[in-house]
């Protein structure tokens, strides 16, 4: 298992992880094979989308604060409910093909980190086993 | 990896890929092992939900809609954030059990291909490992 | 494959399943693996999130609530459409890393059984394999 360290710069972030993840693939050597990612927090996420134009992360993350409102009668005293809400319904694992040596992915897809509640210093465990 | 063709009939829509994905199983002659499937799109997603009555996906495509609203002052350009918006919330890959052959379902599962942005001539990659 | 009951009590409930989940792993006795969660319904599902606080759940299901209400003028004549769209939108399978043993999860980490449409008797399929 590998475990990769992720900064985040604001309370709700969106950070492209994908040059990292092909990066920790090929360092396996792993030609074809399954990568599975797992975040190891309550607060942030881990998610597949457009990585061509940035506005689509403004309005993800535009669209995620509509759905679960900061202050929005919460019980939870950290006052983050937000946060734990939106890592649920975006998922804290990923699984990846690999193929070629490298992940799987469509030509406009790229992998992020989701922060809901930095910013933070983050870990990211990966899996990468030969099929 | 094998790759599927799949033909979406409208701009939001659900296609039972069930049987599809039974048959794709049974080809590859094995017993017990996961199946691993992946979206190469960033306006769609796959989803497991009732496959008895069509009018729950009728109520599926109605609730995501409400979630998020196709024109609410989103960023980018395409008009299609909403698309973005709801394939991250249902995700792009999907890993199923294989038992004797088939992939282990509950009595009332199907699996969907979900277009938000179509119609559209889509894929979908899938890989076998056995157990 | 092994098959856990999980008994609901009452609408919508979440169950800490980590304990459960953790001495799965451990009758196996495999080391390093991962561990492949399916829930075989389409009105529950399951997530990660925190388990230290109890009102993160209780603001998890208040969040869930907020975004599919039961009786919004859904077609589905069961009535519990608002289940059907919370179970896609957490999804019903997860993935675990193993490592040393156990599942690897976050200080805060918890594994939940999400219940939308209860209380039940509920079924969990668990399949284990070895890195």
């Amino acid at each position: 298992m590998i475990t990769l360290d992720i900064t985040t710069r604001q309370r709700e972030d969106m950070i492209d992880i994908t040059a990292l993840i092909r990066q920790t693939i090929r360092n396996t050597g792993i030609d074809r094979g399954i990568a599975y990612l797992h975040v190891p927090h309550t607060t942030s996420a881990i998610t597949i989308n457009e990585n061509a134009d940035p506005d689509v992360v403004h309005d993800l993350l535009l669209g995620l604060r509509r759905l679960a409102q900061r202050d929005a009668g919460y019980r939870h005293a950290e006052g983050n409910s937000d946060a734990h809400i939106k890592s649920s319904l975006l998922g804290v694992d990923q699984t990846l093909l690999i193929d070629g040596g490298e992940p799987v992915l469509g030509t406009w897809q790229g992998i992020y980190f989701c922060e809901f509640d930095g910013p933070r210093r983050r870990k990211l465990h990966i899996r990468i086993l030969a099929a």
